[in-house]
């Protein structure tokens, strides 16, 4: 690639006026973004919600597979996920933005692409940021501001005994993405002319590469007048997301492994890579559902949705946390999900 | 040391939960802070004032002569800073620390205890965070959340024509702190018996390591009935300060450069770089003082306080911003303030 920018060019403030340029603003409750010491927000009688999410380089990413206006799609959708979790609907985000020198100011414009298309997507206002020199790699620590009614916050703790547990759309397919691509950047460094044939992938890679976050689902609630007991975006893994509920809520729970949802794509990929599917649902993260538990009188509201599936119930707590197998035999329920310190 | 804990012993829930024992909440906007998806605020019909700033070992400092709790103080207090630049009052941040393995659980207690005791100090409530491994070196990005009356927001853009350019404190001491700081370490490289006598420079070296924000002046400007035009931290320079307020308000400025407020200790110590302390004073960074401008018929409240400093005064656009020496010559103000890429 030809004239690519050095950041040297440009320099911090230029840096981020450039970056930040064309975006408009779609929230009332942003009164002003970019251009002081601080954006200001006005929220009223909602609640004001926040939560901030790293990717790092090396660690939640690898540039030899993550397009750019991909990972700046994720690492939003991320975020607003947190927002969702919580019942509530993302508003602004706040971009800390740390790049050594190796990139061009044209790969940071690919990036805010991915950032621009998904605050568009799911109407959410950039605010503000930071951008500073790192001595290597990408870092991108996003920051989410949304809000929810005082009566519809959602939170871990709330699960009572008999409330359903149910989960949104289908799970492990993010993992089953990364297997292949890490697959593959394998066999393209053994031979860098092959070109992999990834079709047969489109949607695991899609699942990780490019997730969505809930919105409809939380707009399904309110439309039917649902409101979850307890609620948690599936980050790391179903298990470790299930127990985080239970221990908030004091509660036990029985998850039942046959109702777990998997795409027929993402059982094959596991397959291929000799995991069970269950296993890879389990305890894949990233798949960026909701895992959610409602009173057992929601049941005709959430039975026949297509996207939500009920996978267990809660329990008393002196119960414990356990999963039940097609062959009806009971197992403690363990996190093995996802922990960057321990890998 | 012996007996330092390992991250990977931990995990990274284990580290969240670790690191944020014994805060409590201070705040009645505070509704809930760490153990959910997001943390829930409440902020009636006060403006939500929220910015985001990251600091980069090797770049923005030295793990050889920054001590980490004053490391985590000085992360706190840049961020409070720019909530007290818009007038109003620091009351929740959400820390994102990325560190590699070579970090002990330990280290980062150390750090956390000057989190803590600047959150303490300036009455502000850690609501959240994200702790990621980094392949290297160490990671903070704070985001803040604070308030003010819809009346009270001062913004850079609203300096009017004659109004008086003030600063608070004085300037060029963080500059001088880092010069000594980057001495010392190349003189105790050459000889690692060496412990140098930084006694001398005990005041520039607490305003390089241990800054303090502004929280004492926006409380004098309330008890005073005083609201600046417009105002903005010291963090670039006051000269890139200056121009960043002058070109938001869309006006010129005359500053005088013998009205500068530079403390003896800090004159002394730039002189022996062989500096000019004005220099100095104009283009150092990280004093986080504030600038700000304030319309002519506050003088009287403005200038007999001890800390504040008037320093120049707004003129027309067409004016352009200008230095005047104290032999009454007339430059072009320009900021050669600190640039990250530049470096």
């Amino acid at each position: 690639m030809d004239n690519l920018t050095d950041l040297s060019q440009i320099g911090e403030f230029g840096l981020i006026s450039k970056l930040t340029e064309g975006t408009n603003i779609k929230n009332s409750s942003t009164l002003f973004g970019i251009g002081d010491d601080c954006a200001g927000l006005s929220y009223k009688d909602k609640i004001v919600l926040v939560s901030t999410d790293a990717m790092i380089e090396g660690i939640h990413f690898d540039m030899t597979y993550s397009p750019l206006k991909h990972l700046g799609y994720k690492a939003c959708v991320t975020n607003f996920s947190d927002v969702y979790a919580m019942n509530g609907t993302p508003r602004q985000i706040l971009i800390s933005l740390s790049v050594s020198s190796k990139y061009s100011l044209e790969a940071l414009e690919e990036l805010y692409a991915g950032i621009k298309l998904a605050c568009e997507r799911y109407g959410v206002d950039i605010v503000g940021g930071d951008t500073t020199s790192a001595k290597q790699g990408m870092l991108i620590s996003i920051t989410v501001i949304g809000e929810a009614n005082k009566e519809e916050v959602v939170k871990r703790s709330g699960a009572n005994i008999n409330d359903l547990v149910c989960v949104t759309g289908d799970l492990g397919g993010a993992y089953a993405g990364l297997l292949v691509l890490q697959r593959e950047k394998v066999s393209f460094m053994a031979n860098p002319n092959s070109q992999p044939d990834i079709s047969a992938y489109d949607y695991v890679l899609q699942r990780q590469l490019k997730p969505e976050a809930q919105k409809t689902t939380i707009e399904w609630f309110k439309s039917k007048n649902i409101i979850p007991t307890s609620m948690i975006d599936i980050s790391d893994g179903l298990a470790s997301e299930l127990l985080h509920i239970c221990k908030a809520s004091k509660k036990g729970c029985e998850l039942y492994m046959e109702k777990i949802p998997i795409d027929y794509q993402t059982a094959r990929t596991l397959e291929e890579f000799k995991i069970l599917p269950e296993t890879g649902a389990l305890n894949g993260g990233e798949d960026y559902e909701l895992l959610f538990t409602v009173s057992q009188k929601d049941y005709d509201k959430i039975k026949d949705e297509k996207n939500i599936s009920i996978i267990g119930y809660i329990t008393e707590e002196n119960r414990g946390c356990k999963l039940v197998t097609p062959q009806n035999t009971t197992m403690d329920l363990k996190a093995q999900g996802f922990d960057h310190y321990k890998q």
